[in-house]
């Protein structure tokens, strides 16, 4: 039987990503990946979520398993007001509600927001996830060039301009402003200000995505663009980087109107997120183990960082155009190869015959024109790993120079 | 600010619903509530839980924490393929995958199915969260007639072909097959071949969306409408009320294209159910341990209904019009009162002077008409609840009375 005609048009345009299936080349145990966005497992808590839940489940079992309200666990969402303060970002309870993952966040804010046609700002390159949940509701992307401070404010404001007057109808700027996923750039306060301008003179909101925010090594955190703007701004935040995914729990702040229509919204998605996970949290949080937790993990990837970056430099052949940038914080570096090079052509040679596997730079552009990027996670292998796949791929790119 | 510019058409159709806020009356702790469909929290089996989370995070606790396939933990997805060959359903692999919940199940084949003004048959009448995500797409909902049988199928051929005859495109058929949820009807095998003759006749799906077919006390079970016909049928399932609510884990089954299409959009929803649980589920089930759940809420269950349709027997007054459903299984009663009677308007005077609480009909209504019905739930209140809850509804009833 043919389905076709039964599929909603969003639904007609969603392919599996032939991204997706080059990068099922990647989790042959072979291949030295620095391809996912994946946290270390070594790292996780594993001894101290199995004594929470083992605590949880002796004091407020019967609770843990019932279903939760939509905005989420009471006492998680105190714990997650305190931790926002703690970034510079003040609110009251209503401005802050539970989602199941910060995927989750996109899927909501598209629901809200989105009508087909309408028109998202987001950074080039940007991330996937974004990408996939924007376009499962039609929405029309504009990516804007980064550079070392982020998002263009510029261009932002040209390209907008452009499209006003093409009577489109721009709704949002899409941004991680955090060691972005993929690039590992920081916007600066300089330029989340520049940005809030351009969000101002168009009257637009600003969609904040951050998921590595606590992530940094070293230098000055850049206040959120929440902080700058209670007005305009919408921010989701996420256990999965900082301290593990499995839970699929994060949270969403932001005007007291945006969130209790997202919370309206979740409702007819999935009710409440895991009241079980949830409950943990809590728990966890309040026993100081999740500052602990993002502690240890900051050392132990900046160590990663670190050693990655140096064997690139040892390894990587010296080519005109040949770049990468080195974050503050985050999971990823990215890469720019000379212009001649095509890392989306390059991928099956580097995952099939070199074993070493990266995401090509097309995955995180909206239009998919990105040729010679690709993004580098440092997070996820060992040190062998890492040391190891640095040579291999410094080795496929030497092969590929004119 | 006034955000009502920024949000999209379907958001803007997205209010809080009246119902809910009424609804809220029903938590006050001296209100004894018949209203929501939660399953009995003395029934969880918490200390199993508990081992069995410990135990799966001594020996897979990396695992369980880390980002998992947006189909499912493979291990789960094989335990949930046996159980489904136990109701008579063969599957292959890739026609079942693991959800976020039964409302997940909701949204993606909304997502995947409809464009605003679609037509989706339901029952009248119907699950009210299945209103609320078909809404959210912008579907057009047209309820039909149950009787004791299950939805009328003449009432739809009749109703599909008058929609037809309007230029209407009709998508798929809506049905909770097994003690549906409000009415507790089941629909008999003739129905459900029925059911499945229209579908055919028009060329259309079939949702099947079955949370309590497990829970059966008494009677023969009827055979699922996807191990009637494998091409039109798509299902889903949860553990919320079989198992516990408190994971959000359920899962989905159909031909192998339209689960292949909605796992893309799953992926751009929450990318994965939570794996942490999934695994924890999976261990659970091949201890055997879901089979006696079952079994222990089955006989808990058929006791709380025997004993509330007693107590209503005894305490009702006797009405020309009043009657309600005996259901051979599932978690609710429903009420019809003599049709001068208006549970909406009553609502108030229940929850906040009598002090016990239902669902008013109008919520399980797409078009939100009906008047003099409502939904009972008997799986939550404590013994001691029912018999004094029974009271309190029966002498408000017996005060309406003309």
């Amino acid at each position: 039987m043919n389905y076709e005609k039964y599929f909603s048009t969003h639904a007609k345009n969603m392919k599996k990503s032939a991204i997706r299936e080059l990068l099922k080349l990647t989790s042959k145990p072979d291949v030295i990946s620095f391809a996912g966005g994946l946290p270390a497992p070594d790292l996780f808590p594993v001894e101290e979520i199995r004594q929470v839940t083992d605590e949880v489940m002796r004091t407020e079992g019967e609770k843990a398993l019932q279903y939760g309200p939509t905005e989420g666990n009471p006492g998680l969402r105190d714990e997650l007001l305190k931790l926002m303060k703690k970034e510079g970002i003040e609110l009251d309870l209503d401005q802050l509600f539970v989602i199941t993952s910060s995927q989750q966040g996109l899927d909501l804010t598209a629901k809200i927001f989105v009508d087909p046609g309408d028109v998202i700002m987001t950074g080039k390159p940007t991330y996937v996830g974004a990408i996939q949940a924007f376009n499962s509701y039609g929405a029309d992307m504009h990516p804007v060039d980064l550079d070392e401070d982020g998002m263009n404010a510029e261009l932002l404001d040209t390209e907008i301009e452009r499209l006003r007057g093409l009577g489109k109808n721009v709704k949002f700027i899409y941004t991680v402003p955090d060691f972005q996923n993929p690039s590992g750039i920081t916007m600066s306060v300089k330029r989340r200000k520049e940005i809030i301008a351009v969000a101002e003179k168009y009257d637009l909101l600003i969609i904040e995505d951050s998921p590595y925010r606590q992530l940094r090594f070293e230098g000055e955190p850049q206040t959120p663009l929440i902080a700058l703007n209670s007005e305009r701004v919408l921010a989701f935040y996420t256990f999965s980087k900082i301290l593990l995914p499995g839970f699929r729990v994060g949270w969403m702040a932001g005007p007291k109107d945006l969130i209790q229509k997202a919370i309206v919204a979740k409702q007819s998605v999935d009710l409440c997120a895991p009241p079980f996970n949830q409950v943990i949290l809590r728990e966890f949080i309040k026993k100081g183990l999740l500052e602990k937790q993002i502690d240890m993990i900051i050392d132990a990837y900046r160590e990663k960082r670190d050693f990655m970056i140096k064997l690139f430099h040892e390894h990587m052949p010296k080519l005109d155009g040949l770049k990468w940038t080195e974050p503050e914080g985050g999971l990823f570096l990215w890469f720019t190869l000379p212009e001649y090079m095509d890392t989306t052509e390059m991928f099956k040679e580097a995952a099939e015959e070199k074993k070493v596997a990266y995401v090509m730079g097309s995955a995180f552009d909206p239009e998919g024109k990105e040729r010679n990027t690709m993004r580098i996670n440092f997070s996820y292998a060992s040190k062998e790993q890492i040391e190891e796949g640095v040579k291999r791929l410094s080795k496929l790119i030497a092969s590929k120079a004119k």
